[in-house]
């Protein structure tokens, strides 16, 4: 971190300064220049609240941060890819990250358990691993279906139980997550990343597996500061999930950067996921941006699949038919030995 | 709403699609063009599941919304405005909208008794009519300081006591209702425009005034939604809040639309309250821009003062002194008679 | 197009307004309802300017967009993918489009004739088949270096001779035009996408292949727009080009959404080309995002390579150096047979 | 200007580009830490090319920028306001920024003489002291009115002699200058602000006034450089003018953020102008917004007025009829005694 320093600003309020620093473990030091004064801190700045620095307005002219602010979930200091292990019954586990691809696939909503079960057999022959389904889900509407809750959480177990797949299912509320034990990865969803209650209470009530999803404006380093939520609070199995951002195209729901897999991979340990069918709304478009981001380095892919898309209670124009998911995941394997990680 | 049929669709589809939308409580009037076929929905189409109706596409080309999905908010089915009424000891009730103006102000974080009543003391003085403060801080970093929590609520309570100023603070945790019984204004901040549990338990386990911020990427009509989970649980005293939006302009923390005021008050009859402290993230910006806000027609401001900004423990950068606060407040005074209501 | 009838506008105005549609060469259709008037237009919409109709306010309440306003680049009227041809001296001409990919590559600016001949000599060696140099070049900064303009489109022509790649190189002003007689493929950058003199220009007055790059902010639609404008002048010869657009995210110079790839392949018959080289700003990114530009479908990449990165007088860091492109290319070609299309 | 140096770079790197550094004309100054060696850049940077020395990846591992890369256009170099003097026949010169405020208003587009002179006499009647209209007009469609070029100037000379109002007229093309000579204020268009070539040629053979525009995804830094490339080339009257950039949010036509007005002040003398009518593109927000702009201290408003809003061949819907800007005037003139400069 460099601070630099006001042109005004007094000898001693410089020296106050650098003891405020040192007072928080860094070790400052001083550059005089003709036109500016500048002070570089070498040590661990992510104790450093930045925002109270830049308010010392009085000595402080401008920060500039070097090292990020996050270190659990640091490459850094972490150099060895993240390996998350999801439990499977009667066999070894799933892994995630460090060279291991999964595909986790479902409905966006759980509506029924003949619905699930039948989604959840296809899956699972066209090479899924893990079944996903909403119970609880956030709609921006008060009058959309706000999902089964308990009865779809109940749903899902049976549809895990027939097929063996372990289960990924979103977390909307801190109240709710002992009703989430025989889930298998907590999902948190893009509205709810910066949801910091939220965050803490799974990260320390739980050491399940996470699925961390980039929410709307979320910029790179505060979704990794929201992975940081999840470590500093006791749990370390956290996947990233790229799905798209907010820009001012309007063309596609979202805009995916696909560029972010390798950028994340470089700036931290932790498995990345996309998500084709939020980050595009529509179904057509999964099948080639599924290939896109196997290509490009991701550790896994969701994919929403629905065995009847018109009369999904959800997202259906974003869902492939089980023939249309089972032809993207031959498109997949044709790509993954290309990977480039 | 107006609903384009594919070209390709037979008359039997269409005829069940006239079915579902009757179903849903709306009539469907049919004109066939040359080229194109168009359905226009006559009725209350807010019950309608436009993600079901985009999915069903064999037979539905796109769809047009010509309505808005909001309805208790909507000002087309309540055109007065409402007046939020905020109860004081010992005096008539504070109002807010309807030609009624408030300036809330105070610390970012609550950080000590002195702290505060000095602070409340002062933003009395100059005329602010609410006292702000955060208990709970929502903070980027596990690491920043979290707030005092029970404690800061405590605290404001003894302020409140003190000055007989109501105070207004953020609740992140639907947990935590009870402990915000003294609280006269629940703030649900930007970071939780989304959190739909929430805001539910707000809705329907209180009647106190809300006052609902935007998100970073929150568009009017889901800010607008997002007061309709209020409204819809229950509770009508909802205040919206503008803070600045994100964009790809980085020279200031937000990109603040002033725009959205009028805007906001012609599609809704909510009162809109204006942050220009966060909205900037510079102190010395906020009197130009809260006095714009005036002119342009916000029925209150939420502005940061801190008595000692360098020291503080969160967002000092942003927050008056109480001699600059007491400056605005006589800007904002100048202009307020000629403000656009 | 479908027009929303204000409610309280009398029926000599919507008479008059269905008149000035008939005018435009469209039929209207008017649907009474009991809450709504709606009147759709059927027809060749694209004559009808928008601005001037949404002007009607005493009568027009909102348009809906039903067809997309560009005629000549959209696909519902074009059906089969335009392949564009480049002449190859002593051979036939290079095509792109329709199945044909291609590969151009070479340095940001043109810096010496050594430089430029050693490096098309590189990118041919590895399999580029056109060669792309800046001469004119748009700095953001006045005082940064501005290209070796004529000198730099002759130092090209040498390199064609020596190579026989044809050369891509951008046209930044009207009055130029002449001395691009060598060049076979005229680039319009960023900048200028909406740079409408100069689209005129170069549509009227060329038949030469055009590389038009989406701008900064650029919507889909403009982008076609602005092709729109040179097919409409008389050149169909059009590559479109994604190249990132500018977002809220400063990790990566720009967010490439490369889903657009199919999605313009969907709404034109253009070739689609993709430069992963300003889209992330980053050399060690421009492989991964090579290979999944490929596999998403695009007709064909543009890549900057420099000999000497570190030393490049422009955009150096985003630049490869001729190994590491020849690794890109073998990564492309592994990836090539399994492209979306 | 600091630059981060890698840790595997070894003595005789650091060395070379100490040098380099030198050459360009700045001192370096070398901080060797335990973790991080960092070199800071003493004197005048604006001549080092960033994207050359980002380039020099084997010595250099980041850059953080320290001074504005602007230095004409620059406060810190030029603490003053400046004033634009703009000549009116018999009288002395009309004068914005440093305290004077002026109204530009006018048709969108120029239609008709009658047109023209009706509604410079209009505005000149309510207050207006500059006249603009459009001769040459930047459609986004090939098919929409694209003004009247020459006769549109002729018009608005006429008008000019009439009501003795100078005239504002954009500029699209640099071989259109000499068109341009009974123009008072050249405008340069938001999407032109980055068309360099243009803006040399108004720069270097010109010394009229310039309105320059931000683009729609124009930084203000970037906002500042193409104004440094007016000043740069020998213009120095130039003034800068926000008008509304491209967000996610699609309630409004664009996002004004008026922050930038008093940011703008702060980091440039140069005057700053705002357009209500293209940052809202409703002609009902253009009073409010006009007003709000004022009162946080904008040099100027440039706003449209057609005498016949619905019949007007471009952007009517934003216009203001000669009444409704009466009105917006008198708003103006209410709070211009209380503006923020």
């Amino acid at each position: 971190m460099i601070i630099v320093i006001r042109k005004d600003a007094g000898k001693d309020k410089l020296e106050k300064l650098q003891n405020w620093l040192k007072a928080c473990g860094v070790t400052p030091h001083v550059s005089v220049g003709e036109r500016q004064t500048i002070v570089g801190c070498i040590g661990d700045v992510s104790q450093i609240d930045e925002g109270r620095l830049s308010a010392m307005t009085d000595v402080v002219a401008s920060i500039k941060r070097i090292q990020e602010p996050y270190k659990a979930v640091n490459r850094q200091f972490h150099p060895q890819d993240t390996v998350v292990e999801i439990p499977v019954k009667d066999g070894p586990p799933l892994k995630i990250g460090g060279g291991n691809f999964q595909v986790i696939a479902g409905p966006c909503s759980v509506e029924s358990e003949e619905q699930v079960v039948a989604i959840a057999r296809a899956v699972k022959a066209a090479g899924a691993t893990l079944l996903r389904g909403g119970a609880f889900k956030p709609r921006t509407s008060p009058y959309a279906f706000q999902g089964l809750r308990e009865k779809g959480l109940e749903i899902l177990s049976i549809a895990k139980k027939e097929t063996g797949l372990p289960i990924v299912s979103e977390i909307m509320d801190p109240r709710d997550l002992e009703l989430f034990e025989d889930v298998d990865v907590l999902q948190i969803g893009a509205r709810n990343m910066q949801n910091y209650e939220l965050l803490k209470e799974v990260g320390s009530h739980s050491k399940k597996p996470v699925l961390l999803k980039r929410s709307f404006s979320g910029t790179i380093k505060e979704l990794l500061m929201s992975a940081e939520y999840l470590l500093a609070s006791g749990n370390p199995n956290v996947m990233l999930c790229e799905r798209g951002i907010r820009t001012y195209e309007t063309a596609t729901r979202n805009t995916i950067d696909l560029t972010v897999v390798p950028l994340l991979h470089r700036k931290s340990h932790l498995p990345v996921i996309v998500d084709p069918s939020h980050a595009t709304g529509v179904a057509s478009l999964v099948q080639p941006l599924s290939m896109a981001a196997t290509v490009i380095g991701a550790d896994g892919l969701i994919v929403e699949v629905h065995n009847d898309p018109p009369h999904a209670l959800c997202d259906g124009a974003q869902s492939l038919t089980p023939e249309s998911f089972a032809e993207t995941m031959k498109g997949i394997a044709n790509v993954r030995p290309f990977a480039c990680r």
